[in-house]
């Protein structure tokens, strides 16, 4: 199951080619993982309060069309891999049925002075019902 | 005397009207004062390592004319007022002589635990050499 | 009357004192009265595209307390003036009933060639149920 | 060989871990190709002006440490490939000899109606020499 959001485009996010701005997108996605985990009921305050922090060690973005200001865009997450000391979060951007960025985060579970450990069990129970393929769909 | 910086502006910094996004001369102002302070012999990172950290309790911009993408900005900055336990200071966007966007902020000087505390001798004493009235140079 | 939303303060409007930037208030006040316009029936893009448009002219943000990481605020804006070519929107964040903080902004009316032109009247009548007067609440 | 210039981090970049945002490294990546370009001869505006406009179709940041708060980085850029309709330029965030961040932006040449057209030959010819292979010169 994918977990999905709704953003509205403020004139904040635009760029002089009437577009937004590519970098935003990575906002986008955090927005988008942050309700995901909250409704998977580990909201990412908790996590941090618990000492498990989760930087983001790499992240990739596939750009099929722009979004523009005041659009209504969907933000979707969900979980394409979890186990160790990683988990991988795919996220995509949608106006309706249209595509418009796809794309990926990894994030390394830290305690916070910033050692790497694995992740929680709690978080990969919790985690379990934003598994989701895609390629499986079709 | 005034402290000047110069400034690229870069695709992100632009909205869709082809101009620099009202916000972002905040930023722009925050750059401008970091570099007068360093100038002054003060960085603002050693300040908050001896316990002083100066929030941002207000703050005004004046809108004259727009910067637009890859501009060579001038950031202007001098101090207007520091007593007691607040700090005013003014700052200018410039393209050339054209001023485009003036304004203050004002800092308050709190200890870590967020209480209000008097500014310390050595950073009024290092702040006067940006003094400055714009008044009194015409 | 004011027009409120609701806003969930993402990580990437955080700086590393773990409050929300002083600049992103000012995008807060867009979202904000962006959606006290849509709600006046007058959607800031529909404006645009019959040739109004509303930079603004001037900003101005009082900062009473921080807000912080995943706090769910509520953005509120009411007109406090308009009449001729310029309009003041006043605008607050709050957490629940504390005010964060508050300030205005100044739009100026506009057309296409930057000529500064009267706000048209029917913006004027949409807005007129969004003047509100904080002072005669008390 | 590839293009450096130095960026110093402002509180605006940081975010609540204490570290520089995961998305503003794109931003920086942005003005480091942006001055690899113009240092080539051919600056991003000179382009657009002439029709050739180069949106992102992709873009990859890996995250190996943390930039800071007041951090005088290095942002390198090299061109890792140019042919046909679009380029690949790679980007490094660097403090000192420490590579913080990695990654590259797919670029695609588009005319002003979004018709994706070819490099145009001069931009080619400008480009190469900022072509470059660090496992070459290891």
């Amino acid at each position: 199951m994918y977990h999905d959001i709704e953003y509205r485009v403020p004139y904040a996010d635009t760029d002089q080619m009437g577009v937004v701005y590519y970098a935003n997108y990575l906002e986008y996605f955090e927005r988008s993982r942050t309700e995901m985990l909250r409704s998977a009921g580990l909201p990412y305050g908790e996590l941090e309060k618990r000492g498990l922090i989760l930087p983001v060690s790499e992240a990739y973005c596939k750009y099929h069309a722009p979004a523009r200001y005041d659009d209504l865009l969907t933000l979707r997450s969900w979980v394409k891999e979890i186990k160790g000391v990683r988990m991988v979060i795919a996220s995509e951007v949608r106006r309706g049925n249209e595509l418009l960025v796809s794309g990926y985060v990894t994030l390394v579970s830290v305690n916070p002075d910033r050692k790497v450990i694995r992740m929680s069990n709690d978080l990969i129970e919790c985690c379990k019902q934003f598994f989701y393929d895609p390629e499986n769909e079709k």
